[in-house]
């Protein structure tokens, strides 16, 4: 039997959360500290993805590394905000050339922080980045302000990793990374090894992709640096527990990684708005081991074969026996 | 030619926002007095629909009425705020009895509001009652909670209606009342001659329904009390600028309200996160002035013999000509 | 341990298909008593629904009722044909009085074939009775229409059962008959005890529905007289393999009928196109067994507390343990 | 004034059709000349995309000239059928050789033909192409099989052009050429000039893509080789009449088109299931040419300015007094 992965989550699981309507909060201010304690407090979790700036923090970085250490916790990756604040017309995208600076000063900042932690890559998100209406933007200009910059900041920093994680829209109503083979073009486009790509299982589900063919599809072209899971009813990026909804697909998922000897940190990206955190980060990774015994227990050649005929019932039959067999 | 409609529109249209993302806000808070003031900016809005409790508001009633008065604007409508702080797991559907009567404490108060302020009606939203996952709640339950409580309101008030505006989702998952049919059978359940639907074009489009004919169902049940009118891409409730995306549509929903000789404000609930508010409403009321003179124009005899043979072509045809002659 | 339920399948299951491409069909022509045979052949299924007229048959109903016998197999049902030929612009809906006197004809032959095959109902499904475009028909005529005269051949006929079986669309873009909540306010306004609703999994699925909460709000109508079960990707009626998407919300589906006392037989409504029929068959009531070891497993008490409290972890951790087990 | 562009359709705007259900057919059959007839009933037809094999024709190839000839048609181009009758489980990716082989045979066929008919290209229409379940396939081999041999077909024949049409599914589940973004990398990996996309305006709506961004990514590829247009609801391919539902967007995508000096035919690939198809094509080549008359009244300085502001308001304005200025 093959020993458990790493797991890990974003630093934002822990959080409490606003939305348009609940101004207010779904709950009180959890600060930042306070949200490492806590994923510190779920059974198996080994890395957190930080946010940077810390957000309504005035404590020092010894204190965020302290409170790391003592939870037994290493920051696997920086999130820069660039989608909150200045950036909500965009970040690199932005019609302001000023803005579009700034935003790349922020990524500049995020990777000296993250080699600061030992972190094994930035990962941008573009929630900004992209249209709301028709008409709105020229879309030539905006997929090269898409990939400027990018590029150059990778260059300059070959020590790191930078992975895109795309997503189809939200908060913008469409945004511009917002597909795996989207993604792909934009990375080939700025020739740089150490840009790539992590992929979020919900993500993918709701742009209507098969998760399973998008990662093989990003193993392919050697740019899988990352993913993370969640779960939704793919019309929205609902970020529900991993294998609420879909466990099928994950397990696919996840044999894909398996079958392409693929290694990372199996990332939980959830947001639980009324649940208790804790709880439902443990249940999540209850779920990923169930899945992780499966994958041991999977007839691989009997599934290629299977496949290699198209042959969907056989392959149904071989994935459920073992997936409903090692609760 | 008929005169124009009289124009209206939810007060947080001229708000700035909050998501889960960008929650520093799109834009630096704007007070109530202030929002009032911007809604009196443009050109040709008569009324407003008011949120209760007033959000991060301390001055007086009278100084609401004050800044109403002064930009020749009418309360139209008190919308509760039942899906903020207290209310995230569910106003009237809260598993807490304790919370449920909260709620309807908070809607016999804005029905007070109401009433002093004149409105027409008090408008439900019940954006927190619902479910997430699979398994969560009794359904049963959390319907018959969805439906007690209202009935009683209304009887106890029958000098004011109420209105449900329901919508497939969000911020729950999934909400209780999803459909123009589903809000129908809750109301029916009701027995009560002051309950009603507020149809949103929006909601309406991306549940999967036609407003056209969500529209003629209500009014043929004899609850169609309320509308208003936005746009988005049919997955989701963007909250965008009326006739942006579907002009067609838009008309067709108009056409419907003519022809059932429906009268009632021609409200806005638009979500202009990025662009100016005052801009936002005024090219939305722009284009519903088209709408209008194409009513005007349409040659509704034509028309209903087109639709009589469910003949698309002609029916197109006389619709497209009526639209696109009457910018 | 309960029994196993009863297993049925729409005789079409076993048929070959043809769509708007493949137009030459995805395999050779199969008759209907080789498709009984073929129904005959999976191992736990005791009743079909069938097609009325026999297409392509030109046997004697002594032979469909001899190979019936011989595969020991019941008809259950009879599903007539009022979306083909005749009736693509409409069946009891068509702009057409001829038409729609026509349908009903159709529906008052098929109701005398379901009572010489002791049939248990007649299913309605108006896959044609709708609308493609804005402004195309008059949305109050086609929803009257599409009333008309189901109310008159029930009243006529108190020894059957008819049930409508709703769907969103297919091959109409827009089928009136689209939701739970919709066909029960229609058929209310018919006011007889013998119409209900044909629940699809599937449909009520990819029409935005929770299965679960369809089922719960027809049962509380008095209204929920059969169902049959599919997969899908929630954004088409794929008719996909039984569990093979959405084993989770399948085992709500049935849990919340167990909950309710529901009695009548599991049946498949399964197009499979590129599949042996009969392997699809066999291994999606494979699958439906594990449903029902899960139900007698799974503790009813806990489960409805969790639900009591709204609380999705624990609901899910008592679900997912019952269903993983019950291989 | 500019001229007006060149109209083109599907032949099989011009047939009947069947669907998995009325599979008896949406009308009498209409044979392959009279089809040809009917295109050219027309009034501003002038090119033809002809399917290969010629279904149910039994005359000659100088027949099928002649009724071009007749009704002053061109072939634009040759739509082999790789998606019937054998194909149903894939052409060139199907599981056997054998048919993979097969499948390249008929394409080189037709390529034979669209040289004798002086077509432009040869449209490869994949939808059989792809998986319907989890687990069905390994997605590796499938993407490497939807390359393999395309590229050496196309270096074959440097004289033709070859474009793949992407849809994101139907009849398959799930379609491998299913976006533009995918279709482009796939492309790349073929390393010929001669391989291009043709965009059906459609399948980008329903597939989530903005028509417009689609089609300034695949110029920027050099790669944009044709499009047709139609319309749908965004959640499947309707292949509703042209503008019938997103006039706005039909505009944008055209705008696009105009502003990259891109020249092509406007071809329709519209299904009148239901209608007179030679109306049909009538009445979107009307709303083409009010499309055509809006582009040469835009401000296209004006709408750059704003674009280069995302200034979505300012933009929709303009456009909308020039679509709503020229009927």
């Amino acid at each position: 039997m093959s020993e458990m992965p790493v797991f890990g989550a974003g630093i934002w699981h822990f959080a409490t959360y606003k939305d348009r309507y609940a101004t207010e909060g779904y709950g009180p201010p959890v600060g930042l500290l306070e949200q490492i304690d806590k994923a510190g407090a779920v059974g198996d979790l080994s890395v957190v993805d930080l946010n940077w700036p810390f957000a309504g923090f005035d404590g020092s970085l010894d204190d965020v590394k302290a409170a790391l250490e003592r939870n037994q916790l290493r920051a696997v990756a920086i999130t820069p905000e660039i989608y909150n604040r200045d950036y909500v017309k965009g970040s690199i995208t932005n019609p302001d050339p000023a803005v579009r600076a700034q935003a790349l000063k922020l990524l500049h900042e995020a990777t000296e922080l993250a080699r600061e932690l030992g972190c094994d890559y930035v990962k941008l998100w573009f929630g900004q980045d992209g249209w709301d209406y028709p008409f709105q933007v020229d879309h030539k200009t905006l997929w090269r302000h898409s990939i400027d910059g990018i590029g150059e900041l990778a260059a300059q920093n070959p020590d790191l990793k930078f992975v895109i994680e795309y997503k189809p829209r939200e908060p913008r109503v469409h945004m511009s990374y917002d597909s795996v083979a989207r993604t792909l073009l934009g990375i080939e486009k700025m020739g740089v090894p150490n840009v790539g790509i992590l992929l979020d299982f919900g993500h993918s589900l709701y742009g209507g992709e098969s998760p399973a063919d998008a990662a093989q599809l990003a193993i392919d072209h050697g740019r899988l640096f990352g993913m993370d899971v969640n779960d939704n009813f793919r019309s929205w990026d609902d970020d529900l527990i991993a294998g609420s909804v879909h466990p099928i697909e994950l397990f696919e998922f996840f044999y894909t990684l398996r079958k392409n000897k693929w290694e990372g940190v199996w990332q939980l990206d959830q947001f639980p708005f009324r649940e208790d955190c804790v709880a439902v980060a443990n249940t999540a990774i209850d779920f990923l081991k169930i899945v992780e015994r499966a994958l041991d227990k999977l007839d691989f050649a009997a599934m290629q074969k299977a496949q290699d005929e198209h042959d969907a019932v056989t392959a149904l039959k071989l994935a459920r026996e073992a997936l409903f067999t090692s609760y």
